[in-house]
């Protein structure tokens, strides 16, 4: 799958979702004592129906699996095993929301975190921006290090390890947040002027790597689903402020051509974008 | 899968779910709109955990999934894909249920029905009871002459058509109901002192296969899950009745050794019991 075949599906999925073609439940799980099981499930009306499946049982997560029948014969037309498909489809949205949103010129991106996450937002944005150099910092050197690697050699981009979340962020046009703290990452005052942050991290009250300072640095502040904010527990970071207010989403910004200058999107898993995926790559 | 298997397995799966070692939660579900998922999930303690997914969206049903994973890393052993399993299990619950409460000497069975439960109910029970002759009963002439000659040549028993749902149940030392009827489809009168009847089809209220009458029939009550028929919408068919309360559960049975002579078993499905049985295959 090519970055920007990803970008360009779940483009079209966020857009069925926002014009209600895309239905895109709430989540469902089951207690099974030790652990649990939970199930995101999606339907395309007319095309498919779907779900991705993942488990609560250990620290490490186990495999997901992601399924998609046909609409009409009910009969599977693709599974997916393995937790690779998951990162791809948040990376593409990612990549769907930079495109949307940040300058068409912006060359220069940060990353703070250097886990799968970060690494797919980096496949995808790489796709949709012409990038002039990549600063990518995390606690461990030797982590950092070995992205650097990697990347460069991978996506053939001017890759550079840094010293701190400051450096990775400070006069950057892009920067992602994709890390797994309890706390803020970074001084919003590091954010220029019409940057476009994207954050992947922990978002809810109690533990998150950002604070509602981060909404305010910015005039548009956007995120791929509204429901899923409303249906974390514990809750979204922002419950109950009003940065959670100014919340907009990604299908609005894509329907309605909606534009900022300095821009925070908030990731959070549209719901049925797996299976959309799944279907596009069997299809 | 040999029937014996199947049976053997089904009674370990009964009996680790009444000891509380299988943990079998309700059943969950999304509304995709024009139709829903649902999922059942279980887990074996320290073994395994999984779910079988199915849907609601057509008068046919699609492909049913079935997925276990290993407990201790979350990687998936096995998923199975189509609606063979399902009926196997639901088979070799009823082969058990006959291998713990019917008579020893018991060789003579009437189906009522000749749908694919009505098959996997005969493939398991001719694994726990000598049969001598199977009367077959179901209202297309057509249907059960197909299922008398497949029955015939696969399991090299004496099957015959009997031209009515009494034939079918008259005299025989075992009797399963296995239709689509809304309604009632044999009189209780015609079952025998010491007879064990097993009920697949409908349990709702306002579309059973069978009513109060049946249950006052037996001495002994039986289901897989107690659980189940309080789970049911529309309510269990014996819902709010004092014959609900007669119900006993298989893993009771089991692990106290009860005995009934003339018994109902009303087979509803355990939950956990795909998952357990598709574990075994791939072990």
């Amino acid at each position: 799958m090519a970055a920007h075949e990803a970008v360009a599906w779940m483009r079209e999925a966020i857009l069925a979702a926002h014009a209600g073609r895309l239905r895109t439940p709430p989540r469902v799980a089951t207690d099974l004592g030790d652990g649990r099981l939970v199930f995101t499930t999606g339907a395309l009306q007319g095309e498919w129906f779907g779900y991705r499946s993942y488990d609560g049982f250990d620290a490490e997560p186990g495999e997901q699996v992601v399924v998609v029948h046909d609409w009409q014969t009910g009969t599977v037309r693709g599974i997916a095993v393995g937790n690779e498909l998951g990162p791809r489809r948040v990376g593409a949205i990612g990549g769907v929301a930079v495109d949307a949103l940040a300058r068409t010129d912006a060359t220069t991106l940060g990353l703070v975190g250097t886990g799968t996450q970060a690494w797919t937002q980096l496949w995808a944005i790489s796709a949709v921006r012409a990038l002039s150099s990549v600063a990518v910092f995390s606690r461990s050197e030797e982590r950092r290090n070995a992205f650097v690697s990697r990347a460069s050699e991978e996506f053939g981009l001017s890759v550079n390890a840094v010293g701190s979340a400051r450096e990775a962020v400070e006069g950057n046009d892009l920067v992602v947040l994709a890390t797994n703290s309890p706390t803020p990452v970074i001084d919003p005052a590091w954010v220029k002027d019409g940057a476009f942050v994207t954050t992947l991290g922990p978002k809810q009250v109690g533990r998150a790597e950002f604070g509602p300072e981060l909404i305010d640095r910015a005039d548009l502040v956007v995120t791929d689903s509204i429901a899923q904010t409303h249906a974390y527990d514990p809750p979204f970071v922002l419950a109950g402020t009003p940065q959670h207010d100014r919340l907009i989403s990604l299908g609005e910004v894509l329907a309605d051509h909606v534009k900022g200058q300095t821009v925070v999107f908030c990731s959070v898993g549209l719901a049925g974008t797996e299976a959309y995926l799944l279907n596009k790559l069997v299809s």
